[in-house]
C-alpha cells in the first residue's frame, strides 16, 4: 500500500492510500479517515458512492469526519468501479469505469476487472483490517447507486454488519434504466441472473431472524427519484417482512451532496447506536 | 442575476448566481447560503477564498451550512478574480484568473479587469443587498491570498465589519514571494505602492480606535507557513498596536480545506459573537 495523501482533520487523520487489487486487476485508490486514537480500537463504517464518483466525493463534501471523530468512528470510503487504462470502460456515466454497481459481472468485456461486490466484501475489509487498528464490527452506508451497493451487500451478508443506512439508494435496480442496462452488460441478457443483485429481490427473499436495522433518506426534490429510486417499493416489502426500516423522506431535498451532508449526523449517530453498543 | 443552481440544504438554500460585472467587465459567478428565515433579517458573513479557488470550494468543501443554519447567518462566497477569455490571465497558478489577490491593479495588461477589491467592498455587497433580506451587519474571512483579503478589506474599511477572521493568511505580501509577484505585476515595480494592500503595514498604520475582533488560525504543518504566510508578522504589530487579534496555531494541520473544516465553527461562532449581538 501507498500512501497518498494525509490531512490532520478533527485531531483524526484523513489519508488516501493507493493498492493493487487482485479481485480486479488494477491498481485501486481507497480514502479512510481515521478518529483520535481511543483505548478501544474502533469499528468500520464503509461509504459506498454513486455513479461518476471515487474515493473523494464523500471525503471532501459530506462533512462526515467531524461526527466519526466524536463518535470514534473508523470511514472507509472506495472507489466506484476498477481504473485504468487497461479496464473496460464505456462512452456513458452509467456504465464502466465510476459505474461498477458493487456487483461481480459475468460477461465481456467486464468480467475480467468488474468484481466490485467481491472486492467490497472480501479483498477492502481484509486489507483495512491487517493495516489498522480495528474492531470487528462494521456497519455500511452509501448514496444512489452506492445505496444500491450498501443495502444489497448488506442483505446477501446476514450477521456481517451491525446496521445499514442510504442516501437515496437504487432499491430496485431491475425494474429501473439505471439498473437494467448496467445488469444488461455486467450480467447478461438473462434477467433471472438479476435478482440476486436487487435489494428489493433480496429483502423479499430474506430471513427475518436475520433483519437489519435499516435507514433511508430520500429528498423529495431529488430529479431521479420517480425513474430510478423508487425507497417506496423497498419499504413496501419491508413492511410486508416486517423489516426494522426507517424511511424519512425529506421535503426539498435534491440527489446533491448538499443533501447528505445535511442528514449525514443523523447516519452516523444511526449506525453508533449498533456499533458502539 | 441569473440562478444558476439552487440546493436544499440544512432547511436553508444555497445558491449559484451569475451576474454582469461592470468594475471587473466580465461575467461572475458567486455562490450564497441563506439560512432558514427568522423574524429579522440575518447578517453577511463574506468569505474570500485563495489561489485557485473560485465560489465552489468553500461552499462544497467547509461545511460551514451547518453552523450558518444555526446562527442564522447568510453566507457570501465569491470568485477569486475575473473570468474569461477576454480577461487577461498567465500560465502561473498565482497570477491572474484565479488569484486576483483582491486589489486594484493599476498596471497593463490587468488594469481594465483586476479590480477585486472595489467589487468586494462596493459592487458585491449592493447585490448582495439588492436582491436578498439581510441586516446592516457584515463580517469577512478567508484563508491564504483570501485571509489577505479579508484582513486587508477589514483593515482599509474602518467600521465596516463587525470581526474578520482569517485561516492561513499571507499576512504581509510585500514581504513573501507570492505577494511579491502578483503586486509587482498588478501594482508596478515601485514598492510604496505596495503598502496600501499589505495587512501588516495596514495595522501598523491604523487607529487603534478601530480596533476590530480578529481571529487567525494557523496549522504548523502548513507547507507555506515559513516562506508565504508568518502570522507571527502580523502577531507582532497587533501586540505593539494592542489590536485585539488571537491567532491560534493548530499542531499537526496543513494548508487544505480539512484544515478550514475543522476549524469553521469556531470562525464563525466567532463571527456569531460580533455580527448577532
Amino acid at each position: 500500500m501507498e500512501l497518498l495523501e494525509e490531512h490532520r482533520c478533527f485531531e483524526g487523520w484523513q489519508q488516501r492510500w493507493r493498492h493493487d487489487s487482485s479481485v480486479l486487476n488494477c491498481a485501486m485508490t481507497f480514502s479512510i479517515f481515521l478518529p483520535p486514537p481511543r483505548t478501544n480500537p474502533p469499528p468500520v463504517l464503509y461509504w459506498l458512492s454513486g455513479l461518476t464518483c471515487n474515493d473523494e466525493n464523500f471525503t471532501t463534501k459530506a462533512c462526515a469526519q467531524r461526527i466519526a471523530a466524536e463518535l470514534g468512528i473508523v470511514l472507509v470510503m472506495p472507489d466506484t468501479s476498477p481504473r485504468g487504462e487497461h479496464v473496460p470502460n464505456s462512452e456513458s456515466y452509467d456504465l464502466g469505469q465510476g459505474a461498477g454497481f458493487y456487483l461481480n459481472a459475468t460477461q465481456q468485456p467486464w468480467a475480467g476487472h468488474f468484481r466490485m461486490y467481491d472486492y467490497i466484501c472480501d479483498e477492502l475489509p481484509a486489507l483495512i483490517a491487517d493495516n489498522f487498528s480495528i474492531s470487528e464490527k462494521a456497519s455500511i452506508f452509501g448514496h444512489s447507486m452506492g445505496g444500491h451497493g450498501a443495502l444489497s451487500i448488506a442483505l446477501k451478508n446476514p450477521g456481517r454488519f451491525c446496521s445499514v443506512s442510504a442516501f437515496a439508494p437504487i432499491v430496485n435496480p431491475t425494474r429501473v434504466p439505471w439498473g437494467q442496462k448496467a445488469f444488461t452488460a455486467y450480467l447478461g441478457a438473462d434477467e433471472s441472473q438479476w435478482r440476486a443483485w436487487d435489494s428489493c429481490c433480496l429483502l423479499m427473499d430474506a430471513d427475518s431472524a436475520n433483519a437489519l436495522p435499516t435507514l433511508i433518506d430520500q429528498g423529495d426534490a431529488d430529479q431521479f427519484l420517480a425513474d430510478q429510486l423508487q425507497p417506496a417499493q423497498f419499504a413496501e416489502v419491508a413492511r410486508q417482512k416486517n423489516w426494522p426500516l426507517t424511511l424519512r423522506v425529506q421535503p426539498g431535498y435534491d440527489h446533491s451532496y448538499y443533501f447528505i451532508a445535511t442528514f449525514v449526523e443523523d447516519h452516523l449517530r444511526f449506525h453508533a447506536e449498533h456499533l458502539l453498543k
